[in-house]
């Protein structure tokens, strides 16, 4: 195809975990054409990673110009980002990131605009996208991750408040005397609902002697954490069981005052956690109508609200949905990759 | 003046109280040209309530119709209004006025349309237009009075969510076991910084023997309230300080939760309790630097962040907020109440 009007178009969507990262070309249906997997390997450092980020960036951006215009590069970065100078502020997973210029690295390695976004805040993008939000203008989406994000989308837009730093959902505080947290608060959402405070409170029960049967799938499975927590709940351990309510619990203390604040339509819980919905949602969702009279009034069969449900649901993308709204950011905001940098082709494992 | 586009225009506002009720005719400019006042004397009945506000529009309609244009007549009641029928709902202080028609019953009364708003929509509205808030786009209100109520304004715009109930912020978890709340909820912003809050938590005191002070105040003076009670805090009544130390500590958690969700520019605490700011505010900013890394980012004199400071202040226009933002609703949204019913004009106290 020569004329490049005719041709269909794509974005390039990154999203970069603290363990790994993905790197999509994706097409304006939400088609993957292809994705590439490696491992954020934090021990090589930030400029290492960037490199390979780049790299691949690069490879796909080379694979499908020939045949697809490509509409830019989205990144989703797991921290604070500052807008308006491009920086990382307080990524907690990403050491050696903070206040370090990554848009403008990243810029001057592929010599072409990107835009950068927080990691929930394309998780909320991907689920208003091709989502569980694609049938709602205003939506709140919470990550339940490493840590705990957060995003807002209202009137179809997301929002980033006064200095981009909107979303913080993790550091909400379920209860004021609760467990310390690395930002400074005691009680926050995270200590009780991320996967590393499932991992926490195994430790906490294992220490009590409350858990001989998670004590033993710890020293045995070096890969152990939320996941294999979640199968033993599923499998009827009570400890287990106990943890996800507790999950459940704190999402619910949050969620009611966020909706008796907002009166949102939808709520997205999303992030690996999210993965355990069938173990936490029943303790949530006593939560939710104990205490919000905003999604009583809502979601009473006795209601004159017109049935209005607040809608509070697991993400449908899992976690499939920050890599597709990393790709979205330029198909909204428009920018130009079509002055990419040649490059020599990197060695890169591919997604299965 | 006989053309009718030379004058001058104007709004009524209604604010209405469990106590007590103003309606003023408000110039545009936000000029009072008279407000009248009458007790909202709830034992007679809510329909005596409605025809003594629908009387004191019409005595100012007619008043200032000769010399300035009607641009309609707003309504601020405590209560979640359904905005679609105009219902009244969940409204704890207008006891008998629940699930009733309140706008279709002042309109058929007036025989002109009114605009209905939440009260603490209002002072957010007020707020925004002459008051805190007039440099921002974007602001959370929360009004201590009786009960506690918020508002949220973003871009420019009340927010009032899917079924008109955004900004039931009193209803915002606090501490999860905290003292039950009538909402069904436990430990409510409500039950820690509303003035019958600290009611309570004088009565609290004085059942354990530590507020011999207080018990001889409440004892002698029939109208002890949040306002006496500030006044002995600022006379050195330790238990009187704990308690506002209470409230700032309370409305600290919740804003704290807020600010990191929503990143707003500015918080605007009104309501009788805000007069007693110097006795709960310290406690206040100590939980917000405490707790809310959205807070410190902006607020650190280290930051990067271009010193976009979260303002968190008291309402400047106090007790007006409510009367002004609702005379303000038909300057917005413009409702001609030109064609309002001849009617007798009643007896009614004017304000001092």
């Amino acid at each position: 195809m020569n004329d490049e009007r005719m041709m269909p178009s794509f974005a390039i969507g990154v999203d970069l975990g603290g363990t790994n990262m993905r790197i999509a070309a994706v097409e304006e249906t939400g088609r993957q054409l292809e994705t590439i997997c490696a491992d954020t390997d934090l021990k090589r450092g930030r400029d290492s990673v960037i490199h390979e980020m780049c790299d691949a960036i690069q490879t796909l951006a080379d694979k499908f110009s020939p045949t697809h215009r490509l509409l830019g590069t989205g990144v989703g970065i797991p921290g604070i980002i500052e807008m308006e100078s491009g920086m990382v502020r307080a990524a907690a997973n990403l050491p050696g990131w903070n206040d370090y210029p990554v848009k403008a690295e990243i810029q001057r390695r592929l010599g072409t605009p990107v835009i950068l976004e927080n990691d929930a805040n394309c998780a909320a993008l991907g689920e208003k996208w091709i989502g569980a939000g694609s049938d709602v203008d205003n939506l709140c989406m919470v990550t339940l991750g490493t840590g705990v994000g957060g995003a807002f989308i209202f009137h179809g837009k997301l929002w980033h408040g006064m200095i981009g730093m909107a979303g913080e959902i993790g550091h909400m505080t379920v209860a004021p005397d609760g467990p310390p947290c690395a930002c400074g608060n005691r009680g926050c959402l995270e200590q009780y609902a991320s996967a590393s405070a499932v991992k926490r409170m195994v430790a906490e029960a294992i220490a009590d002697g409350k858990a001989p049967e998670l004590a033993r799938a710890m020293s045995i499975d070096s890969e152990f954490g939320a996941k294999i927590v979640f199968q033993y709940a599923l499998q009827g351990d009570v400890t287990a069981q106990h943890i996800f309510e507790t999950v459940g619990w704190a999402l619910g203390v949050v969620l009611s005052g966020l909706i008796d604040a907002l009166n949102l339509p939808m709520y997205v819980i999303g992030g690996g956690v999210s993965s355990a919905w069938e173990a936490f949602s029943p303790a949530l969702f006593v939560e939710l109508k104990r205490r919000s009279i905003v999604f009583r009034a809502g979601n009473s069969p006795q209601s004159h609200l017109l049935q209005k449900n607040t809608v509070v649901t697991r993400a449908l993308l899992g976690s499939e949905a920050g890599l597709l709204g990393a790709a979205r950011l330029p198909m909204l905001f428009g920018n130009s990759g079509s002055a990419l940098n040649q490059a020599q082709t990197p060695q890169l494992t591919h997604c299965h």
